[in-house]
């Protein structure tokens, strides 16, 4: 065991017991690369959901975060390719029959099968192919279907991403699952973005919605790409209590370490979407200290993190501190600017809101590596957050410059 | 006489009476362009300033917000390759010496002189030729140097920007000019600008004052560049009454043509500094309508102006219509998606939250070209504004990956 109190393992979303996945190619993506996943779990689960705040959200945004506050859910059918978004009520009668669909297939009662979507908006989906994918990938679905279900949810993503630990609670070798796609238009609010998270331990509907809530607003709600927020940021997560259930009575030891467990995955998956990003070379940590709380704290980091100046100085590892200083500035929480204090590594730049001499080339050195840290005091108070974003490059642009999605 | 009630003329800030201007290079850029502009009036005038909003402001910004409150003033010095910002006690003290080197050298009282810099942010002034510059220019300086000040503004400009026009108010014959610099961090308030603006009409400090915040709300503070916003944009106004004077009382009709005049300068002036934006190829027009007010359609605009995969989308020439559709879902002013309707140019794309069929290569062959406009309605109300910005392309980022500034 990890000092952590957990550790990574492999199988991805069916991981926990009692979970089965299957991910197929049905026609939606034009170039037949896999672009439905199904999620299943064997018994019936508590489910959670997180969602855009993008007031214009997707067809299955709409209906999943219905279904989650019910709080069960047996299975999740996610495909990529076609965002079902602007498309109205077409849209919403689409979304509904694909998880009829699943609920068919697999068996459930209705209302079971909860929808995902990614990809380009203002298209309807071709329901035939769909619908024949559902099929297909019920009968195909499988305990080792985790990884071809992570490669059916990708869009601009260059590899599929999962990953799993395991831990010990009430004497059971339990654990968490999950997937998740980027990669761009990721942004605060969770981006385009799915991921889905699967546990074998029993938990009640509102605890699980609230520590759901709380790892995603410490992981995908902290990362940028592009500063873009999506259409349909899904995080969906199903407890089947397979392997503990929800009558067992957690001490207050085992609660945090699956809590953090679940930040860890939620953490760690954030991460590689960031990394994955469209065009990425250099991941960029901001963090900030000194702020009069959190919440002030999380305002600055984001407003460097989606600084396209800032981001186009990494790219070119450029020891540029005054675009920061000039982000921070625009953040309008309040500044002392003769209290700001900026580092670059471990590198002090700027003190008490005035230059410190530095060696320029040691610094751009630091810079050229794969990652990069940006700290920030505003020494104001004991508030502090980080953000994680990426450089802004000139492959990011010809990319989007480039697709049609 | 123009429709509009008054004409463009040559001149910039020396168009308008008793005005003289100079540029020279003085050693603050260190590849001998011109650094140091001055601006004069012969006679005392009224002036306003609006400054901006980034709570790190440049030693300049803070010096001129204290002097415009005042009212009067008689000169601008401005200078360009150095920001003069994060430069705590010693960059408020440089800027306060350039302050009285111009009013020693050009004879006036203490306190009649403004400043304003450009440029990276984090160094401090060479003060002895920052000195030197500000003694040459008020030697130099004469009714023709308006095209010389404006070069010594520019930073990443690929050209100087002055615009003047002449009307007639009271039987007389008056006139407005003025300079602008870009380039880059353009973003609503005001960018990493500096604008001058003179004029001979006289006018009371309260009214002007009014009159250039609205001017330059309608104008810089609608474009965007790059979504940054600089520690150092200026907007200084001079009038002397030298044509007409202060105790004329302009009829509503007079003061309205004057109002409009300042409004076109400034408007126009604004589209410069996006065009010539760094690596921009296109100017974007983004219009709302239908928001409940025209605040909520600002809101709107602005996040439609600055999404990186809509300005990508339009540097590749692609109708991609759900970015737009994303972008105004995250503006969070309380949308009804299935009272969405968006348009490229003339063309309904996607109307009350669905897509509408259109000919794909038609509209890429209008996105082609150097301008375009996209016209969103929210569909709740009679709010409209607008917001120029421009595409995003390779030449930024490489252009910001390689600037030290």
């Amino acid at each position: 065991m990890s000092s952590m109190g957990f550790d990574r393992i492999l199988g991805g979303v069916c991981a926990p017991q009692g979970f089965l996945a299957a991910g197929v190619a049905c026609g939606i993506k034009e170039d037949s690369r896999p672009d439905l996943a199904l999620v299943f779990s064997e018994v019936p689960a508590t489910a959670a959901g997180v969602y855009t705040t993008n007031e214009v959200k997707a067809a299955p945004v709409l209906l999943c975060s219905l279904r989650t506050e019910e709080g069960a859910a047996q299975a999740v059918v996610a495909s990529s390719g076609n965002a079902n978004a602007m498309t109205g009520k077409r849209g919403l009668a689409d979304a509904v029959a694909m998880a009829t669909a699943a609920e068919k297939a697999l068996g459930l009662d209705e209302g079971l099968a909860l929808v995902a979507s990614t990809g380009p908006i203002g298209r309807y989906l071709p329901m035939e192919n769909v619908l024949r994918g559902i099929e297909q990938a019920a009968s195909d679905m499988s305990p080792g279907g985790n990884t071809d279900a992570a490669k059916a949810i990708m869009t601009t993503d260059s590899y599929p991403k999962e990953l799993a630990v395991e831990m010990e609670i009430g004497g059971k070798v339990v654990r968490l699952g999950a997937m998740a796609k980027g990669s761009g238009m990721i942004h605060p609010n969770m981006a385009t973005m799915i991921s889905v998270i699967t546990t074998d331990v029993g938990l009640e509907h509102g605890i699980m919605q609230h520590w759901l809530e709380q790892a995603v607003e410490w992981s995908f709600n902290r990362i940028s790409v592009d500063g873009d927020q999506s259409t349909n940021d899904t995080v969906l997560m199903l407890a089947n209590g397979a392997a503990l259930p929800e009558e067992y009575e957690m001490s207050r030891e085992e609660a945090e370490l699956f809590f953090n467990a679940l930040c860890w995955l939620t953490a760690n998956l954030a991460m590689s979407l960031v990394k994955d990003g469209e065009g990425v070379t250099k991941l960029l940590r901001v963090v900030v200290n000194g702020a009069r709380d959190d919440a002030e704290a999380v305002t600055v980091a984001r407003a460097v993190a989606v600084s396209n100046l800032v981001k186009c100085a990494f790219f070119g590892a450029q020891p540029n501190w005054g675009r920061i200083a000039a982000a921070v500035g625009s953040a309008g929480v309040g500044l002392q600017q003769d209290k700001l204090t900026i580092y670059l590594g471990d590198h002090m730049v700027a003190e008490g809101g005035e230059p410190v001499p530095f060696d320029e080339e040691e610094l751009e050195t630091i810079l050229r590596r794969d990652e990069a840290e940006i700290t920030v005091d505003l020494g104001l108070g004991k508030g502090s957050a980080y953000y994680l974003t990426c450089d802004l490059t000139t492959e990011y642009v010809e990319f989007n410059a480039g697709e049609k999605s």
